[in-house]
């Protein structure tokens, strides 16, 4: 069990995973910090969290499990605030969509990688933002990846493993490259072309209308441009190159389907239609 | 209320009104027609038609309600199938997503566009096809979209316009033009990204981890890659135009995000990303 908890950012993410360790009898006290009184009130009200700290270092002294879990931009300061407050045997974690930018900030402040600071990314959210939003069951079969170094201790990744199996996740591991590219193609483009669109819909003429007469399916298809801008932002400029690598395979990819349209090549297009229509009934049929 | 009603093509949006139709009373017997021969069993069994057609001709025979509901590359062998065999008082919609293709067809086969044929299109549907998907609320709270030419028959707007309102939709008019570029934006455009999106993720060497990491963002994003990959050939070929002009600004806008990353401009993605986020939460909040 946790002894001490400290979270550093108690929102959707944080929060829910203190729920699912509360129920699971996973945690004896979690201590949260945030730069938003009125989330920390609600946090404590919900009984979320049991007290609020109004630094990192208070929020870390005596943790032995520390999560970081604020959008990736600001995760160098609060590294940098830790730094001579750490229990002797703490481990701490994070939840960032993009693992390279964590492992170059911990770098930045530490020097190297910890061999106690395990990057970890918990595929599961929604999107709404805040401890309202949070709840218990974000991770039941969701899946979180641990990006460890090779020198990472073990123990300190069964500690974080353990963590994340008790919210109902099944936890993996991956090279933080890897992890990175693979995100970037599924999560972080996506994300992309829905802001991006709704933006562009929204500037035309008959933006009202456009809105008006969609359907469900633009619906759900623009549900993650509701995300949180800051978050996306941050992610955004953390990922920044394989991002656009992958972003730039899409953008030839589109431009055939566009020739496809132009030259009247149905056949094509209908083959290309087909073949997607496959891979997503068989992944989510 | 319909004395008889022909439904050509007897799919999710045909059955789905039926359905709805049957539960309002609003029609006494309905002949379907289709080219598989197991679904309109199905929709014999569930109730859904009272008899199977063996040709559009006999189909249309006596029918004071034509409903075309077949994908729309199908539309002009069916009108010229009509030909000399439909009743005096008949009022013959169809349902295709691109109204300019259906003029087109009417005109190709009728010489004009006939004052009995009322082009209608419903906003609404699933990813999934087939009368076994349909279902009477389908229709409730949604749109539907009917483009009448300044010559057509006020009476036949009129009843088909009363059909609809019997499935709980509401009715309004648009001029062919305005609704096939409002549709490409909104509807086309985003089911050619979904397509085009999911199959070049497919064809990434680390295909299976990407779908395998993939979160609920990517799944909703994705869902309208899973429709009828016929159906949006034929509507991408029917509505070129429209759908490469919105294309074509939306490749535009995509390239200045893309910009945007690569010069580390975060303050204007996140600008751009909070503008969206607000469009969205404002028409679906």
């Amino acid at each position: 069990m946790i002894r001490r908890l400290a979270l550093l950012g108690v929102g959707l993410i944080g929060g829910s995973l203190v729920r699912a360790l509360r129920q699971q009898r996973g945690v004896a006290e979690v201590v949260g910090y945030g730069r938003h009184r009125d989330n920390l009130n609600q946090a404590l009200e919900q009984g979320v969290i049991d007290r609020v700290a109004d630094s990192v270092a208070e929020a870390v002294t005596g943790a032995d499990m520390v999560v970081v879990a604020v959008p990736l931009g600001a995760i160098r300061p609060l590294f940098s605030e830790m730094v001579g407050h750490l229990a002797e045997d703490v481990v701490v974690t994070d939840v960032g969509s993009v693992k390279g930018s964590v492992v170059e900030d911990a770098k930045a402040v530490f020097g190297t990688l910890p061999v106690w600071l395990i990057p970890a990314h918990p595929i599961a959210g929604t999107e709404k933002s805040g401890v309202a939003a949070s709840f218990a069951e974000l991770y039941q079969g969701r899946r979180v990846i641990l990006t460890p170094l090779p020198e990472s201790d073990p123990v300190a990744v069964e500690r974080v493993t353990e963590m994340w199996r008790l919210t109902g996740a099944e936890v993996v591991e991956m090279e933080v490259e890897h992890h990175d590219e693979v995100l970037a193609a599924t999560s972080h483009l996506p994300h992309l072309l829905a802001y991006a669109l709704v933006d562009s819909l929204a500037r035309q003429p008959s933006q009202r209308e456009i809105f008006h007469f969609a359907a469900g399916g633009f619906r759900d298809f623009s549900r993650i441009a509701s995300s949180n801008p800051t978050m996306w932002r941050d992610i955004a400029m953390a990922n920044r190159q394989p991002l656009l690598d992958t972003l730039s395979r899409f953008r030839q990819d589109l431009e055939q389907v566009e020739t496809m349209i132009r030259d009247g090549e149905g056949d094509a297009l209908q083959t290309l239609f087909s073949r997607a229509k496959q891979v997503r009934d068989e992944h989510y049929g």
